[in-house]
């Protein structure tokens, strides 16, 4: 699958959003658009930071990426020691400039943020449940969701009894911030299906979605935030509540496979090495003879060296990535594209002509894009097109935050192995086992549920299929 | 005093807000548009229109003017047979983009947007008693009082006595346009501080803070919103309700002296027609000899002729504005001024030099402007300046919805009119009585609390001297 | 004719060009940017400032406002003591980057810049003369035709004589700024077709279009460049050549009837002053029983006072212009226009219903704006319009800088008196005769060469008609 | 060295330019488009586009990206069958508006256009030459010379005998197309320094600086241009020219090692193999033990999976390159870089820790960008650092269209192997050969002026040192 921040194909897995916190350290707003920054393929429709300045809660948000929606004016209004932001793609509440991120809210016992990565699958039950006990909402967001569970008791100020009651309220998969004038709370789902780490910086703390944010900015890693725990942070140190006594980890497996980046560690596994073992893997299930590995750009690169490693045979770069595509770039028409006009791939002939290709995806999700590269590479002059995919296939969709296709359209739901390889006009299809991918990550469980259909949660009035 | 979209003096009264709806008619958020358009002048920090597809409620605002935050694309994102707009200059709750209005609110009896001009006396009082209640407020905005107000009593629709209670409970100036799926809501405070007015375009209405957006459109005039009124215009027509058996008709004086186009109507008086009768009774009042009327342009023409036709002392464009000033304008540098560079505001020396000149503007603030005014006749030559105010010396802050200096920097809120003529450096300073205001407009009653502190309500927490 | 910088019904006269130097001054280029927004009216397509900071020549230019194409950063680039600008409205060579002023030269000699306003009637024969000799153009402006008129013999600098030389190989209208490293040089046509002033500001000099630049930097005003004059301003101060000594005064007429600043005086007759004339001779040469005087913004507002205060009718603000009108707006389509949506201009019925209205406007051009406005005073209730236009008929085309329409478009060259007045829809129409207009601006003889087709030049290859 | 679009250390080689045109095809523009996309690597300073419709000859240029500078309504003002492109990086000439190329002329035999990749050694000699022969240069760009030179002789039309004569007059590295409205000139020089090739498609040909932009739209590769031949194309098909006897194959090794894209075939060898080939000959070279093998993204992949493939040492994605650096980026303070905020580079700590790393990076400019990656792989925990260079040292300066620093500047010709290891911090230091170089490119010559001095033209004024 090709992974793009600007998906022209349209078939791409989204991105769901990424959580950015800073505690305790000058220029805390600064710090915040680098973090971000660090996290943008994590989500590039939107962003925002919220800041505290003494009692002053200040929000600055657009949509567009970080350098599109910050300029340093726009930086410079915000101010303090403490402030949260977001990176988004639209899950649910869809697109539109209210569901940007961080929400901020006006209280008389004080003023306060939010923002969330993750989706709720009972946030229907829940909004029902607040309208009609008097709550407005301007949003279509879970985040506005926690904020008025948090404060339907109107106790006094925020405490962390109140925040607990009402993250057990909640059912799906999240990574929270709250922040107040003087603490960050960070949440994680009991599931633990989305990451959020703690990091260290100087005298204060750093949360981020990845490790990768940590380092940008100079911060050392502490530990990941545990399923089922909030950590309030503030004047005197970190403090961790545990709201669930049910833990599981359940890690979102497409995380490792192809959301965060390769230099992000996530639960103590590094995202290449974990990628590039599932190429090794890949190998290992089913040795193929072939002159050439390719992987897909960018998100198959590692896999593709793994695959290259194991198999003896030589990893080229017979795919190429434009890496000036932006948002304005202007697309070929039908009758451009019926010409032969490429968009954002190229196959390198020299390479692949006459050759027998291996060629490495991360996954596969409607198949539009898995034939456009095999026919790509054919057009260049590959003899035989091996497709090897480093995840199993994908049968069912995410209601955790992850916008795929509707099932209807995942190619893995509507045909078998032999189909699906005839469908994207490949000589040989082979999918990286669940096994594999578990010893990839060393570890005894991940959500497979867009693998396998064990959903950890109740689905509430979210459909399989679309009726 | 030199009215300007874009304040480079900072001395300037500021335009409060605009709202329009259309009810029934096709591409109802293309007529908002050149509504809104239309409206430019009463609030240029940001705008925005909410529409109504079927169920589905979609608002397009933002910070800029009209024809900067829309364009043909975001437009295209609004169709429908009702939409509402706003456009704004901020006054309680601040700038920011959360303030930006219309809001919208999601709720499972049915999503629901609000446009509101005026400002509330008791908003903190408001609040306290809401968030008790369990509400959570995004804004620091007067119209998510309104909303949740509204919905405080969990019924299961919106309905016209939830609005007729809520509205009771609100002390201030207000015109608020409620939109459901099906209706709209038209709502004017029961002193008539805020203008309001009703049109009928083909099948369907059209709501206007003024006439000059229905003439705009092609729509009909039909009838000032009265007092204490709400009017509900559904497919059925129109129908009109009383909220308030108390009744005031104390439309705020500085409509008609500033704020408003001169091609508006307000309560059955033209505008421009009143500032020339100012201009006129101006001269009745205290007859002064000079060779020429000039008149600050642009909102004090319309006297200054008014003045010239009574006195028959030939109006001359002895002051000319640059009607290029836009946003982006960079400001000349303190060493630039002193050196002599002018700004938007040129005097005429063929037609002011060596002459005695009747200088009419429409009011006087904190006196900075006039005081520059002055002195660029007089380095243009003029021999004699007598400045003439078309209204009554400003003594007191407004609460309900303008945006004056504070108490302290008021100008004849500190000294008299021989002290203020002193400070303003002019030969001689006459200020209109409240008795030719009246005149002027043909009424018995005016808000004139700016010029007289006769406060129609309560101010509440609101202070008239800074602490 | 409705003057507009933003042409909506597309039946404006386009204002030509203007230019602005500063010599001898610090931050010569800043002052070069106020001098430009004064003359904003003159030309919206563009606009450009060539600075020289010692050798090096420094060059910012863009399609655009004055505000648009220069921000803090683009002007930051500029330095020095001297600088010329430039505003455009496209006439010879067309629109597009290629043309915008100043045009800057490289050329082992020293570097130059030039800016012109007006047009030449022999460029295709200056050009082919060049282009034979070895010359090769970037543009097809008439300005690069001067560059390589005066640097076509090879002397070893910038030297009057060739200026002079080049000069008079010109036949046509210009005020022509050449800049080098150590002076300017200000050039005007032997017919005196377009304006040019000098002025004094500290110990350094400024050349302006128009008057009303100079009082916006503070800088006195000397004397108009006399026809067929350069004056060359280095730091020994200035010196008059001539270049010839055929020499009329054929000032453009339009310049006092419609381009030209209400504040600018134009060889010694303030534009404001001569347009109050023109009402006032208007009303002499036809008296007229009306109740209102109204006239079309922006440009016959003068016009229009005096033609109330010569009949005692007074003169009421029954159009008015919405003044928010920018590039973006996003025009009514035909469906919206047949409803209803006006665009920029609104009669005011309060003001209109039932009365005898005479309309003044400064020119016809093809009639279509005129029809408009007619219509628009009827559905606003006017019971007569006798419409007033406040100089002769146009009935041949300018070759000389103004864009008109061609000569088969323009109304009066196509009917008489009375066939336009039914065209138009009013009940009568006058003009003004030839001997008023000269008479407004106290003078012997104007180019009216648009009234009566005398034109001062030979016209080469440019047609009277379109074939 | 770190390549990057948006060079953010201030340390990278500089792109020079790439050129793109299309004859006998539908929409070229538009393919022209999609062409200089593909060589946006070679140039992101500016863009432009020419296209004749007929005898309408039409340029769309400006600052910026290919993805800013056009949008649908600007690439919609091109059209017809032949068009030329430009992307630039400002080497002669310096930067600014007016050298933004295509340049496009006005003549009375033709209009025509040009565009232009390299760098001429004897401008200055030929700009003087033109200048005392009665020209006037608007840029100080190599273009606008062969523009003069071509027409120098005043004859009737664009004859390929003066096209010859006059390259024959320029000294240097150029890749040049002229457009006339009926033909495409393709012109190489003869020392063959800057790359250019044929291609076909449908009915017509295209012409680019390198394959990747043939690929993309389509386009089958032809051949190259040879150093010193000019192809001419027209309705007629090709012609092949030869205007120098002369002729060498010295393309500019740096195309190889660093420019041009890895998809890219240049001269028969794809860019991606020649650079794995590299790495492969530094390991032959001096075979180091180490645990991991870390390119410098994105330019030193190819050779790191060479280096990596030769040692059997395991290629680690330990530095990752943020994707979304953009223009509008806020760079971090200097305090902000001091607490530890990285900008575009990362480090992966959990691959480098304790490990003994090759780095591979392809060329030391400055030895800054080096040493700022040595720290950084240190403060992540690396053991050891080896680095190894995929191109001999830089010791002298480009004059033939590579912006490098002065020599003073440059860290090889400072100091020798083992100094510069000392000043990068690392822990050995290795360069490629050049006979290893010419082996990865199977051929017997390249330019390799920079690393030995052998420069294959006079150098003319073009000084070794900065004096």
């Amino acid at each position: 699958m090709l992974k793009d921040s600007l998906d022209i194909y349209g078939d791409d897995l989204h991105e769901e959003c990424g959580v950015f916190g800073v505690f305790g350290v000058e220029n805390a707003p600064n710090l915040a658009y680098y973090g971000l920054h660090a996290l943008q393929h994590r989500g590039q429709e939107a962003c925002g930071i919220s800041a505290f300045d003494g009692d002053k809660l200040t929000t600055v948000k657009g949509e567009g990426l970080v350098t599109e929606v910050f300029n340093q004016q726009k930086l410079d209004k915000l101010s303090g020691h403490i402030a949260i932001g977001h990176v988004r793609y639209s899950t649910t509440g869809g697109g539109g400039a209210m569901n940007v991120q961080p929400f901020s809210f006006h209280h008389y016992t004080g003023d306060f943020a939010l923002a969330h990565n993750g989706n709720l699958v009972n946030s229907k039950e829940l909004a029902h449940y607040l309208e009609v006990r008097g709550s407005l909402f301007h949003s279509s967001s879970d985040s506005e969701l926690l904020a008025h569970l948090v404060k339907k008791d109107k106790s006094e100020d925020m405490r962390i009894n109140n925040i607990m009651e009402a993250l057990n309220m909640l059912e799906g998969a999240f990574a929270f911030l709250i922040m107040t004038k003087n603490r960050i709370y960070a949440c994680r789902d009991k599931h633990g299906l989305r990451p959020l780490v703690l990091g260290k910086l100087g005298e204060g703390y750093v949360i981020s979605s990845e490790t990768c944010a940590l380092d940008i900015i100079g911060a050392e890693y502490v530990r990941d935030i545990e399923p089922g725990e909030v950590v309030t942070i503030d004047h005197h140190g970190i403090r961790s509540s545990r709201y669930s006594q049910y833990q599981r980890h359940l890690m979102c497996a497409m995380e490792y496979i192809y959301f965060a980046r390769p230099d992000s560690d996530i639960e103590g596994c590094n995202v290449h090495s974990f990628r590039k073992l599932t190429g090794r893997y890949l190998y290992e299930q089913c040795p193929t003879k072939a002159d050439v590995v390719i992987g897909v750009p960018d998100s198959s690169i590692s896999a593709a060296i793994g695959y290259s490693e194991a198999s003896g045979i030589p990893y080229e770069m017979g795919l190429v990535k434009n890496k000036y595509i932006a948002r304005t770039f202007i697309q070929p028409s039908q009758e451009m594209r019926e010409k032969g006009v490429r968009m954002k791939l190229s196959a390198v002939r020299s390479l692949v002509k006459g050759k027998s290709v291996v060629l490495i995806d991360d996954s596969i999700v409607r198949g539009t894009t898995s034939l456009r590269i095999v026919r790509l590479l054919r057009e260049a002059g590959a003899k035989e097109i091996h497709v090897r995919i480093a995840s199993p296939a994908i049968t069912h969709p995410c209601f955790y935050g992850i916008d795929m296709s509707t099932r209807e359209e995942l190619l893995s739901a509507r045909m078998n192995k032999e189909e699906a390889c005839r469908k994207i006009e490949a000589d040989s299809l082979e999918f990286l086992s669940e096994e594999s991918l578990l010893k990839a990550g060393n570890r005894s469980e991940l959500c497979m549920a867009c693998f396998n259909g064990c959903y950890p949660t109740s689905l509430y009035q979210n459909k399989l299929n679309k009726e």
